[in-house]
């Protein structure tokens, strides 16, 4: 079964290729599709502070997605995970999907902060970030993921 | 542009057809297309207390998707705001992202908890989830979503 996406939006501004870490302050424009989609696709949305952004990894090459294990980043000093027990962007379907801050809304164009994607890329979905969709309880995680996020944002 | 993407699992189990509330101990399988992963593709998972789901809300016909606003769940009680202002499923694309407890792995299977996904929907990508992808400062929302998802869980 192939399902067929057509980006809502795309990100314009911000950096132009993706490096590693220092994310945070980054800030960029999300413009709508206007053939599709006018203010009322996002009317009210200003009333919340954060956004999640579901996105694609249009420049990564389909013939680098990983579909065993590896080390995150290459880095030897991380154990060798599955490709779904990490978040880089050489993944299958090659899916982002981040919460970052909204800014500010004019028209059919969001301002965004601290979204890890860079210019040009395709946006499949925009969503309300609400609390209750956060754990409910205490996570916990294996230590290298807080290593290697140390300096993301 | 469209952008193809083809299934990495499906779940298995759980509730039959999308009900909105009550989802919290709601358990279900996820099982990986075992034709193009293995265990391998999982590894380490596990050391994670939870994951973040991206799926395909399947039952959605494609002439019932919103592209500008109405009231969520139909409700007037609640304001009427843009699809992207809301989470429900109705949306283009029709992605769905949620983040659930992870309860254990199996080969090429996982069993899950808290997952708002039906028996057969389509998943796109599942991720761990890693306290550093929250936000990093309070968020705020209106109130009618925090009303909305009072039995959601």
């Amino acid at each position: 079964m192939t399902i067929l996406l057509e980006p809502v939006a795309t990100v314009a501004g911000g950096r132009v290729e993706a490096t590693d870490d220092n994310w945070d302050r980054e800030r960029a424009m999300i413009a709508l599709d206007e053939t599709r989609f006018s203010p009322d696709s996002i009317a009210g949305l200003a009333a919340f502070s954060h956004i999640e952004v579901v996105f694609h990894f249009h420049k990564v090459a389909e013939d680098k997605v990983q579909f065993s294990a590896r080390h995150p980043r290459g880095n030897m000093d991380w154990p060798k995970v599955g490709i779904f027990a990490q978040r880089g962007k050489a993944r299958p379907n090659r899916i982002g999907v981040t919460v970052c801050r909204l800014i500010s809304v004019d028209g059919t164009k969001l301002e965004v902060e601290g979204l890890d994607a860079i210019d040009g890329t395709p946006i499949l979905d925009i969503k309300p970030y609400m609390r209750d969709f956060a754990p409910r309880e205490a996570t916990h995680e294996p230590e290298w993921a807080g290593v290697l996020m140390a300096n993301y944002w």
